[in-house]
């Protein structure tokens, strides 16, 4: 995805250091829009949120592109001394690879059981700042750390903004034991027949399942219909015997930074004037099932 | 545990195989009683339960000293040509061996997903016929397996009736994926922190972690008190990141064999006469707390 950026013209370096970036309406109109990728995007809210991060902090370090962008951005403050005494919670094995490399000083839940602050990306955020996650497999570990944080802000280019939870028509995954995978799967698709729900099998290119950290296999379930209530769904999942976790990381995020068309925009879940402005922009959206597409136009105008 | 039998005086092969045992009344009081043991008792209860399998079924074979005798025994009818065409689906590694051993043909639930009749023992069970399984940690598959059956026949010694789950003082078995077992260990502590509960990783005699045949830990849970509404328990245990299973069987067991001091008790989930005295007979015994101990004799005057 290729988008403009007006307002990144001869300053894109020191916006994403600073995360400050100007609103569309500053931007001088003779001048050309930048064009910014879908990956710079993602590095733009990520750079933003480690102005959260403050020496001496345990923080729960994500998995995934964008997440990647905040781990490296942790490890440059830390070599330039401008953050000291960091422990990083790494929710993969690969994050935990990345910061080892970077010289970020690492522990685990056991040690420390309560987190300063998680940042990680998500792969749909509702109105609500509910999420789906684990698309790139780690949900598990995510969930873990991310629900021991006293704060989780959720990094996102606006791609992954969606009315309902499932509503891109990608995979809301779930992580259930290799036994038996094929009947847990069909339980799982058989749950969502009102939704239109279809369950397949994660693998890699060869055909041989995909393997979690944990050694499980992950189900991904497709829906051409909105779920209904979150933590029925949830229950309903989880009471599965097979199922380990799923990806719907429901009232976990407390901070959620997008980077889009109209430059970065942060909401905190418990602004309610912002909640509500967000709802209403999301909600007006018709969108035809299985091609839903935010408007970043409309979500900026409600929140910028 | 040894306890009087008086009723198996001659006919204790007979009894067995037939599952016919004559009331307390019928036998002869000249007559010396037959101290049976706690296995010979589970034996008895296994017998009878595979009366309820016919020919052609497909069966979910269950895991433990118990139900080991039950798999024996359809292995002996299959070798007597008394059972055809059955298929067996194991509930873990061990009665996969074991049903192999015995030329029981084996099949999976990705083939049979629906099965027509389970039998497996368990380690508590309530006056609901609510079960705790999973002490020989076999629990998940057992739970996957039992949970897809049009019938769910338990069988027990009658050591194993409790007033309400946990009511042993024994363990409560919890399946959770190795990472930061501890912080999970904790945090379902912490849940039960007002029943008392203690929880402690399972270990074999060398200190090393019990490992699960999914690969998982086994947390065991002791309570010092009822625990509460049972499904509000799973799901808040369910709702773990980090869970995989508990052994806590709500709504699954379809049929109890006891086998006990005064024969053999058969009782099934939905016959609300049965239910409700067999309330009344558990409920009126005066326990306390953390030495509870079932009257067989209470049991017996309210059930046969």
């Amino acid at each position: 995805m290729a988008i403009a950026y007006p307002h990144f013209i001869g300053s894109q370096k020191s916006a994403m250091e600073t995360g400050m970036i100007s609103s569309p309406s500053s931007s001088s109109p003779s001048r050309p829009p930048v064009i910014l990728t879908q990956d710079e995007l993602k590095k733009i809210a990520a750079y933003k949120a480690v102005e959260y991060v403050e020496s001496g902090m345990v923080l729960g370090l994500g998995t995934g592109s964008t997440a990647k962008h905040a781990v490296d951005r942790i490890g440059e403050l830390l070599r330039q001394g401008k953050l000291k005494n960091i422990v990083g919670i790494p929710t993969s094995k690969m994050t935990h690879e990345q910061a080892v490399s970077l010289g970020i000083p690492l522990s685990d839940l056991d040690s420390y059981p309560i987190l300063d602050l998680a940042i990680d990306g998500a792969d749909e955020v509702d109105p609500y700042l509910n999420l789906v996650k684990g698309r790139g497999g780690s949900l598990l570990r995510e969930k873990m750390v991310e629900g021991a944080c006293k704060k989780f802000v959720v990094i996102v280019d606006e791609s992954k903004l969606v009315n309902y939870l499932g509503g891109s028509g990608l995979a809301m995954p779930v992580e259930i034991v290799p036994f038996c995978w094929k009947f847990t799967a069909q339980r799982l698709q058989m749950l969502f027949e009102e939704s239109g729900c279809v369950a397949k099998l994660r693998t890699y290119q060869n055909g041989e399942p995909f393997v979690t950290d944990n050694m499980n296999y992950i189900v991904d379930l497709y829906f051409k219909r909105e779920i209904g209530d979150l933590k029925v769904a949830s229950d309903a999942i989880l009471r599965l015997a097979g199922v380990v976790e799923h990806g719907m990381f429901i009232d976990m995020a407390t901070t959620l930074i997008v980077a889009g068309e109209c430059g970065v925009i942060v909401k905190d879940k418990w602004d309610s004037a912002s909640h509500r402005s967000i709802l209403a922009s999301w909600q007006s959206i018709d969108t035809p099932v299985g091609e839903f597409e935010v408007s970043p136009r409309i979500f900026c105008q409600a929140h910028i």
